[in-house]
């Protein structure tokens, strides 16, 4: 989906996971992030574990799922730790799970364990409706890495690739949404996170072929395409 | 322990745990660091919960136990994950497990939830002897979040409190290092951690109060120490 000039905010808001995944975020934190959700009509709220539960019931009747992370941001930890992880969140109410691949094993040559890593969080999450986002963490790899990482993640059944965590060197850009884009096909979804500044960086994301952006900035976003500052609260700069 | 000026080579790579987390560290790596461990007498090699089963068999018969990080590095997921990820990396043979606050519930005044979340995981591993170290990172906290932090860990039974994870924007002071342990007493463990780039750094830390050193640097540090150059493979430079 590309948006045009004429996108509205809510159009806009509707590709962006309301991301909050800093570790010192706080209880009144969430509630805001949730709160700007409900309000603007986001994709989702992205927070961490520990926060999926009061988010899910701050946003019961709101039609704003809530999104969480696996094995994050580093993804070295086992398989079955991320399925637990996984089935946890759900039982909590994540609808949406972003999971981290684990990237030493894809360096070390072994594809076969990576795939079977994602496959372990896509039938936890599949087991439940709950769609599965895979981080490759794109700052860290080759561009062959990043080929073989979205191939794995495709045999695995994944629902999307996304390129960054946020807490790497570098996030999202136009040239490995692409090439995500090119590698991954049509069926699947391209999340395009860390990084991501203003409308100006989300729609060259979107035109390169993401279908969401993940983003702190969302609030700034919605408000540069609806053309007009809201008294909304003030954005966020980081995780 | 205060080590003189004649401590040896091996006292000092007995107080570090020689650490290696960042998550594209390949096989290679891995068996590169268990090597060194195995050579200098490192009190552990400190590995991502992935590489703690690789780890724990090279290192069988060397006297080097195998330490792996939980909740690493945001600590913000859920106690029961983080006790499940525990046992994991205990039947892995982690003989060692460094897990990280929930440091959003600490921030929102939730002392009961940072209790109980080390709770689970001290007694997951104290189940089966093993050492529980709680990292407060202390770069996100102010001094007087850091002295609740300790005491929690305290309350909870840990084994040592330590500074850093490596990942954010600060590691190990002395001032910190000081402060932690006129907290906890004389019968914790302190480790210090996190930007450890040398010997006489290390020193200070130990003088503070420290009885453990997470550092990437031990070989460079036991090296130091000998007074000369040994012909061991190259230090790295981060984690």
């Amino acid at each position: 989906m590309v948006l045009g000039e004429t996108a509205s905010a809510r159009d806009w808001a509707s590709l962006i996971d309301h991301t909050l995944l800093k570790p010192e975020a706080t209880e009144a934190d969430i509630r805001r992030l949730c709160d700007e959700a409900a309000q603007y009509g986001f994709a989702s709220v992205c927070v961490n574990p520990f926060w999926v539960k009061l988010a899910a019931c701050l946003l019961r009747g709101t039609g704003v799922p809530v999104c969480t992370v696996i094995g994050f941001p580093l993804g070295a930890t086992l398989p079955d730790v991320k399925a637990y992880e996984t089935r946890r969140a759900i039982f909590d109410g994540a609808r949406e799970v972003d999971m981290v691949i684990n990237i030493g094993a894809l360096k070390s040559g072994d594809d076969c364990a990576v795939e079977h890593d994602i496959e372990a969080v896509v039938a936890a999450a599949h087991e439940h409706g709950v769609l599965c986002k895979v981080i490759i963490e794109t700052a860290l790899l080759t561009d062959e890495e990043k080929v073989r990482a979205c191939l794995a993640a495709k045999r695995a059944g994944a629902d999307y690739v996304k390129t960054s965590t946020g807490f790497a060197k570098g996030g999202a850009t136009v040239a490995d949404v692409a090439l995500m884009r090119e590698v991954v096909g049509g069926e699947m979804g391209v999340k395009a996170s860390g990084g991501v500044r203003d409308l100006k960086q989300a729609r060259q994301l979107i035109e390169a072929g993401a279908t969401r952006i993940g983003a702190s900035v969302g609030v700034k976003i919605a408000q540069e395409a609806s053309g007009q500052k809201m008294t909304a609260p003030e954005t966020r700069t980081a995780y």
